[in-house]
């Protein structure tokens, strides 16, 4: 198996999440987004990816970009530990979770967005910072009172082992606080971050931990 | 089962199309995004949908606010006819188109996006209209290019079966339609999107048959 990524793209850091929690060796293949006017957007690259996007999975024939058809994949193929444990209201409350990170926080951040705003759009700095604060404020917010005074929620977003939602939620964590987002209204999404940091898979997965770190 | 819906809703477009397919009933509860300063913020929707987005799938005790959550849900429990049939590896293909849309088209596309890039952005309609356009055909051009000349597309994007790949597709074309975006480029999304309306399912949930369609 092998992981194009960027040490930076926080769907490439889920599905290395998902692959340290299965325990799965995989060749961590660097992309890097600023260099060569993007790596993710040259031509062989983009063969394998044409979305131009971190990350790509690669299992032998098998080519998949979208971090969450991945780390799907990876539980069906390896199912212990299960990243969607239990029923099926059990599981439609972790992807309901994971969603709401992966389709509207995170695209809407993305690093492509935020360049179309600056060139494109003329924003400037100020104003694409509050972009991505509001976003991300409203994103997470929402996913807090999702969470906050749920029987569903333990030490993790789902009960007491960690989850697909658990692994969409850390590397949004992460970048919520890169951009100085307010985390102060949500207690409960701190303290589940933080169990997770605390937990090998998620500390072996961390931007800071990769071979391309800068 | 209840389905709180706007016609106009393309993530709850989705959610009708796979009801329709799984031939499942269910109560239509409308929710307007534009009058009274848009349904979906009031306190009481709110209540049920933290993100005050529509749609919202109920299910007894379950809510499930993110649309693809809500068709995984319906797959698990009412297995037949399979929205994600085959291998794992068939899975994630279907996955990774369905999630190519949900997650890197159209959120960015959004009402609330188009309302903030107007209000807060001040950017004028032409400019607006041109994001609108720019997301949508990177997104459907990157989607064409998975499904053409790939072995595992069929009479749909994968095999000869409506999956959950088709069920994303649609909306988004005919959102790109609505927004006059170049789809000269696509041939085999737009042969895929015409197949699939015409069956009765994706008929039966396009917006113009919706009780609240306008």
């Amino acid at each position: 198996m092998q992981l194009y990524s960027y040490f930076r793209s926080s769907a490439a850091y889920r599905v290395r999440i998902a692959l340290n929690l299965k325990g799965l060796p995989y060749d961590y293949v660097p992309v890097h987004l600023l260099k060569d006017g993007g790596q993710q957007r040259g031509e062989s690259y983009v063969t394998l990816n044409p979305q131009g996007l971190v990350p790509t999975f690669v299992d032998d024939e098998l080519i998949i970009g979208q971090s969450l058809a991945t780390i799907e994949y990876l539980d069906e193929t390896h199912p212990e530990p299960s990243l969607l444990p239990g029923s099926p209201a059990d599981r439609a409350r972790i992807r309901d979770m994971a969603l709401m990170v992966a389709c509207d926080i995170h695209p809407i951040n993305n690093l492509r967005i935020l360049k179309y705003l600056k060139h494109t759009l003329q924003v400037d700095d100020d104003a694409k910072d509050a972009w991505y604060r509001h976003w991300t404020e409203e994103g997470l917010r929402a996913l807090e009172s999702r969470v906050a005074n749920d029987r569903g929620t333990g030490a993790y977003c789902h009960g007491d082992v960690p989850t697909l939602a658990d692994i969409c939620l850390v590397p949004q964590m992460a970048n919520a606080r890169r951009f100085n987002c307010d985390l102060s209204g949500m207690p409960t999404l701190v303290r589940i971050d933080e169990a997770c940091r605390a937990l090998p898979a998620f500390e072996k997965a961390a931007p800071q931990n990769q071979p391309d770190a800068e």
